[in-house]
């Protein structure tokens, strides 16, 4: 093994911290992808999975990012139109992709910071004649979490699909999946894995939209790769299986603490990093929903964030994201980092800045 | 680590046999996909792989299968109309690919086991108007190689784009990228390296056609791809940092022993085993037209390969696929596995059916 001795702890939204454990975990031999063997490792993710998300929907893991999930959703859930919340550079980038696969795009735009709200939801569905709905359930731009509690009924009886994005948030954040006809994440936020698998839930709803879709091509073809996964327990593409072999041994970490024990453990950070912010700069998220997995710190002391890493050396923080890069910075509390970890990257700031 | 000491040694046509020394290197601590650290790992890769390859043409490591790229293929260098070349299971897939993105498809469809003729695709692009041309260099299910020497002439007089499936033989075989207008092939194969990338070069027609293309999509966008990668030596969407790591010390290795040394020993390889078939059962494949990194075998004796791997205990060779799965057996000799190791596997295969 050549992995050094000491390196940069990851605070910053992604990848995070990846504990040696799981980093261990890929270097395992080599299996073929169409064996009982793999089909044991698959299965075992997508039950444990389940368990974790405490659901009984379709689920399957991809090889790709979060990002080709965001495709995925349009491609299968999306012949036409859809309409995209935008409140922050991802769900944005959620419109940019919805018309880079040639959709009709309406976006509901909210200033970056605040939350999606049902009431401007609800004007906007009435309006227009909407096949799905995108919502970013935690801007990892902005640090703004919305209520899927809230938005979800709005969309429902609009007879839309509700198509969520938790890249930053699944695994961390308290989700029922079961309000969203597609809830998608990746691997490297709150799961503490490497960076290559994506995570989706799907509605039978959405899957039956997906077996009609047209144009949507083979790669991203959700009811195909439901099909091989609740079939053979296998995925119809060559997989990464060196990341699956480390998703299993996560999984089983996560099931131990249990989804209640991470939600706690993200609140308790979050609500560090949140007091210490407000202390020393701003929040930029509207109060009451700010994200319990990463913090957007308004840099009002107008503080070099590359500089300010260089002075951290053996831990990293993020700066700002898209048009807020450099008026904000962002400091993640997500995947298995601790209380601990967290109130030492703080203060350590706090030294560097004296 | 936790890496078992016995293993089945994979001589199936991917995933291949991984050296232990890559498994290790995959588990280097993680790091953001934003930073100079991995714009150094990633731009490092592009360079050795243009130096193996010696190419300069564009180039760009994919977080997908190779299957992935076969539609970033039909994506970003077919609008409208294509022509497949279809002999064998994976170049018949190409041709569904296109289908499942909305393209009109033609095929030429050449026996199983025959290869694609510059004769008979010569015919088949006077009758037609076709953008591109797809080409399965090496097709994994028969063990049948084109010979694109003879192949690309007749597509470019015709001035279609020559997209090449090398999925299985890239890293092995020898091959000119300079002939096609996108290679394709991923990391399992040739590359000795655990799935979940995929590698392409791309010639400056197709960079322009990619920059032209509607409905591409943003995942696999190869304009945008390579313009980050030649840019900001970067990926767009997060990729399998743990997989790169592993694929830059592969490069290394790769280098070492260069291209040519990697081909001559896959040529022996492939040497001695197409002599073991047939002499005991008989080969698939039109001669003169034998793969050099996959040999396909007649099943002559009517063996079960499923009891057969049982008896070989710590290796593994694969069965057939598609129509021809229970017809036929196949042994990969790919990547960084040796005359030595086939040899073994060869004489194993003997000792169990006496």
């Amino acid at each position: 093994m050549v992995r050094s001795e000491t390196h940069k702890k990851l605070f910053i939204p992604g990848p995070t911290e990846v504990r040696e454990e799981i980093l261990d975990a890929q270097a395992q031999w080599m299996i073929g992808h169409r064996g009982k063997e793999f089909s044991d490792l698959y299965g075992g993710i997508i039950e444990k999975l389940k368990k974790y998300l405490n659901t009984d929907m379709h689920a399957c893991v991809y090889t790709s990012s979060g990002t080709g999930l965001m495709e995925a959703a349009i491609r299968n859930g999306v012949d036409r139109k859809v309409l995209c919340c935008v409140n922050g550079a991802f769900s944005e980038r959620w419109a940019k992709i919805a018309e880079s696969c040639g959709k009709e795009v309406d976006k509901l735009e909210i200033e970056w910071g605040k939350a999606v709200k049902p009431e401007a939801l609800e004007e906007k569905l009435e309006k227009g004649n909407y096949e799905a709905v995108t919502v970013v359930q935690n801007e990892t731009s902005t640090g703004v979490r919305a209520r899927l509690e809230e938005l979800a009924p709005v969309v429902k009886k609009h007879g839309a699909l509700l198509l969520v994005d938790t890249v930053s948030s699944l695994g961390g954040d308290k989700i029922d999946v079961g309000l969203a006809d597609m809830v998608l994440a990746s691997s490297q936020k709150c799961f503490a894995l490497p960076p290559g698998l994506a995570i989706c839930t799907l509605s039978d709803a959405m899957l039956e939209k997906s077996k009609r879709a047209k144009g949507k091509g083979s790669y991203f073809d959700l009811a195909n790769m439901i099909e091989y996964t609740e079939g053979k327990r296998q995925t119809p593409e060559t997989p990464a299986i060196s990341l699956m072999f480390a998703m299993s041994a996560e999984l089983d970490y996560m099931l131990k603490e249990g989804a209640e024990g991470r939600y706690r453990r993200h609140v308790e950070m979050a609500e560090h990093v949140r007091s210490w912010a407000k202390k020393n700069f701003a929040l930029f998220a509207e109060p009451g929903y700010e994200s319990v997995t990463v913090t957007c710190v308004k840099n009002t002391k107008n503080i070099n964030v590359s500089d300010l890493n260089k002075k951290l050396k053996e831990m990293s923080i993020s700066d700002g994201y898209g048009k807020i890069k450099d008026s904000t910075f962002r400091i993640a509390h997500m995947g298995d980092l601790t209380l601990k970890d967290v109130r030492e990257v703080t203060a350590k700031i706090d030294g560097v800045l004296q």
